[in-house]
């Protein structure tokens, strides 16, 4: 692992999500930028000497000469740095897996998509709804035409807590802060997500989006709230929302796909669900566990439905996925085909190629703008 | 009554929205163009023979010299119609109750405007959605300050009742006609509504727009999905959705404000509750008769919390409001404030001013447009 | 009408709910007890003067007497006049519509069911909530066999506006004293209601019942909170909670039916969707006036689904079909088999049955007690 | 660990839930009872081949002798043979984590909280739902005082799994068996649970209990719907409700607790969130990560709120607070107090009187009869 050093959240999730099921050992990581702070925090969390390292080049030297080098490199430090470390790791012969958005601008997601071709090896990002079993389920179903074609996607992401100024706040604070979260801010946090889920759950491809987006809070310097108009390879139009500005929203993220045979709604606060309808039918609950789930949401499955999975275990599926093609890799075999389910560094260059489609439709007025990508 | 003959839907409606708190009785009307069947249908409702009329001018002259006269004449016909029919009542001095949206060009709400300014008479548009008490109380708390100052507007309505083609239904047939329904079809039957809904709780201006409409139904010749961005006074920005091929959707009109210090959550379809949060504290639940709710949502209500009312009585709130702003017109004296909350006349000319940015500004890619009233 | 004058509840609900679908029209009343203030009432609601009575003796008989006689009589007093009220109007040849609990003694209620079946007049008990659609959809649906054989029953109904003293509150008054609302609390109150459901839905009948009652609030006379275990015919068990105490409750009413084949829940609420899931199948929601709805349903449906109808709409029902039934009986013809739906005099009779079975179970312990009709 | 081998459900549960927080690793285990069978698993589990054990006694007596012995033994067999198991470990010195019910006969269970006494060893058993963070909220709630004195108590626990026969299936198979379930079915599986949650939320201790248990489905030897009401001390009223025929129901326990201050409401399948309402005021959302929530709640919680934790996330809280008190234990210190909230051998001999009362009340055609214990 990199990142997720002291005071850090994604790093915590990470270790909870890869230990759930019990396919990774945390065994080497740099956790933060201060050498001494790092290997402390490496030796806190058990690791060998050796093993916690001070910068993120020897590590990647360091593991790639052992014969017990780690499987992947788990990045999960603040945007910007993303495309160096996971330059040095692919080079270095490790798979990837990355925390998103994958880079703060197209040129380096395009240029990590290159080394990740060149070298052959795995890239995993963690655009973690996408392993929850029921945003499967959605794509399955539309996949499998359940929905018939595509008309409208109605995609959204809101939160509340960047709603005031948060001094001090150490995760407000990189995430607002250019530098380091890149040029967008709800964008690249959020509005990737949902972005990328819509894309996920449909199929479809966003062909060019007009964008409005605005910063609330005084003296915020990237964007808080985003909205945005899409359309769709094959004439599918849609909407997203994310804003970080809107008060009583905690992880609003949710999608609504219409199609001309029927219509989906999931939402991530309550994923266990999945509302579908026929059109011209009765209202469908479906349950993970339940009656008539796909197979690809039953492989993202632990226990029984009414037994609430969540956050860390979409999570951990994405972890545990990565491990298969990380595993499949190795053994040079085909992975598991719902493996493959989890987001790449194609998914990356995507959502760079849509944070910068949006920074530029917004700053020409709502253009509308191609994705670069 | 004009229109509301045979076939038709909102006419009943508005008939038992009128009957439901026993202020009007219906006592004349032209019910449909083809004369004798509109004579048959009023004399079927039980009205005088003598007022039972076959077209709408000679009710508007005939009522006119009646000392019984009707205190309003209750537009429900097509669209493309309500200019001239609305405009013939007005003239001869009887006040104006007309379904929404007013009419099918700016030019014509204008007119109307004018004529209602000029003879001074009320006109009242049913508006219906605003006459339901929690939406009236998610207007009080902006107004007092609850929410701070608004920034962010999510307004949506979702329908899936023409996502076919509906050959021999005479609701989607006039309604997807250009030449009765007007320029607009989900955009002038629904989006209106949304629109007046946000306006009318969050006390806003729309300024700008950029639009994205769509007919998604072959054959169809007017919109049937509606995308909006909006940019209101005082910097606030927004969402629009409006739908009829949103696959498994009802009628769902709903509408999500965010303010500085709050945020807030009303929906039609379950309309007794309004979801609140305090920025920072805990989300409430208020609901029509309970803790905490605003005068002029009481005002509004007539049983107590927990027994639900809904459209009818929503709709009938219009209806009595409009009984008190014209026997306070007839009694020369100013009426009940709360009264004062159904919409009129300006509302009318927003509505069709905001249909007419929104195909302007489709039809310039969505180019930021103007509302021009 | 008889009762609802001054400080009412119920007596305006019932004047809106007969007005709403234009069948009644209020031509006569005895509205209080003190006979000036009955005649002022009734003047002020526009009647006759002749037909504004100081009291009901007077009313049956002069009523009885004229040829524009009342159609019936609607007594919406204090439950322990009810038997004597209604009496006298039957004998006077009246037809009756008369408020829930029916008599305060099963004694009163067998004779008004005599009086009813010597007269052979119709009697119409207003149990409202069996007027909602929805709650008409699931007994269609036990009748179709949808749900196999039932298995359990669990009805509730949940407020809170007792759960401290309320003096000066007038409604809390009468139906807090044993005098005026006979031996039952809640258990008269609202408990009948639960139980009324249940037996109309499920088409079971309960034979033995256990009861454990409670006055919670200090100084209560009668109970405030009703717990029940049931035992059906056919040997299906159920459990019923009434409460009056119920802290954060409204008006809670809610059924859940399980049979072999089948569940469903409806909560009057919510009252416009059902929930039905066949046995290992995805639950589904069914919506008034939507998909696979039952043609008693929509018999008792006025606008299109995702219109809520409410409390209102579910009273006026039975008064609809209490003029069918009435009607009808006017005309010697055979009412239409959905008016049959509204709960007549023997759903007195059970409801008085259960008040008194659950009374003496729980001064027994809890003992299992047949119900005596 | 001992049982949770092939085919079963919940040892698989308690290894991911031991798992996730990561104070346990699993170093030794006897799986099944078929000795070859059971070591097979545990190699496959990669456990050193010394400690994938053919029996439990040989495992007890071998751990003991370890200087590396397991710090705790947890058993996840049927019911039936929990009280030799823990037994054994206990007189071995080995801290137990239980599943429950913690034995099938009141005697048992006080011999374990004999031997449990003598040995002053950690008894944990596995009541994994009060694990969960807003469980645990409810509890502070009623402690504070928030909802005044409690008169009302309404838990449930429905199912649908055994709505029908299921031959063949393993789970289905012991947990319909008396012989190895106990006497109780839902009773022992699943009411316990609702039964323990009841009395951890309320601190309350139910006194007496009616019950009424049935067996609906064709030939199954123990109840699969029990109906229960309950007496608690300081006079509080309940009812139980627990069923596995629940036809659509999934995992469905909820509690709501009303006192004359305040009522809340939680559900296990939506448990991220807790429904309060002081009275006369608004109902209020308390979510877990929100406003105004518990040290308790917060000591129970990994991620923020928005981000859905779920069962085995309240399940790994039982497993953490273990640790923390066996570690306590093992350095002769006081444990953290939240980590006292897990439940222990206490609540073990609680729910097993009151398996053995509610049986022999609905034996005794539902007389009130007392806990044991």
């Amino acid at each position: 692992m990199v990142g997720g050093g002291e005071g850090a959240f994604i790093g915590g999730v990470h270790r909870m999500a890869a230990r759930l099921d019990g396919h990774w050992d945390l065994v080497a990581g740099n956790f933060q930028s201060d050498p001494e702070k790092s290997v402390a925090f490496g030796l806190g969390l058990g690791l060998a000497p050796d093993r916690a390292y001070a910068d993120f080049r020897t590590m990647a030297a360091s593991e790639a000469k052992r014969a017990d080098r780690i499987d992947a490199a788990s990045i999960v430090t603040p945007n910007s740095t993303h495309h160096a470390i996971a330059r040095e790791f692919l080079n270095a012969g490790i798979p990837v897996i990355c925390d998103k958005p994958m880079t703060t601008t197209l040129r380096h997601a395009q240029d990590l998509a290159d080394v990740a071709a060149r070298t052959g090896l795995p890239f995993i990002l963690t655009h973690n709804y996408s392993g929850y079993p029921m945003a499967r389920q959605a794509r399955a179903m539309v996949e499998a035409g359940e929905l018939g074609a595509i008309r409208v996607v109605q995609a959204e992401y809101a939160q509340d807590w960047l709603a005031k100024e948060l001094p001090g706040n150490k995760q407000a604070d990189w995430r607002s802060d250019p530098a380091r979260a890149g040029p967008g801010g709800a964008l690249g946090d959020i509005a990737t997500h949902a972005f990328q889920l819509a894309e996920f759950v449909t199929g479809l491809k966003a062909e060019t989006i007009a964008a409005d987006l605005a910063a609330f809070v005084p003296g915020r310097r990237i964007d808080d709230n985003v909205n945005v108009m899409l359309r769709f390879n094959g004439g599918a139009k849609g909407m997203l929302w994310a804003s970080q500005v809107a008060t009583g929203s905690v992880n609003g993220l949710k999608l609504r796909v219409f199609g001309d045979k029927g219509g989906l709604e999931w939402a991530q606060e309550t994923p266990e669900t999945l509302l579908f309808t026929p059109l011209g039918e009765q209202q469908r609950i479906l349950r993970r566990g339940g009656a008539g789930v796909s197979a690809s949401a039953t492989h993202a499955t632990r226990v029984p439905g009414g037994h609430p999975e969540g956050y860390l275990e979409g999570f951990a599926q994405i972890y545990t996925d990565a491990a298969e093609l990380i595993r499949a890799h190795q053994e040079k075999r085909e992975p598991n085909a719902f493996a493959k389910l989890a987001p790449r560094v194609e998914d990356g260059v995507r959502g760079v190629a849509f944070i910068e489609a949006a920074i530029a439709s917004s700053k020409a007025d709502g253009a509308w703008t191609g994705l670069a990508a």
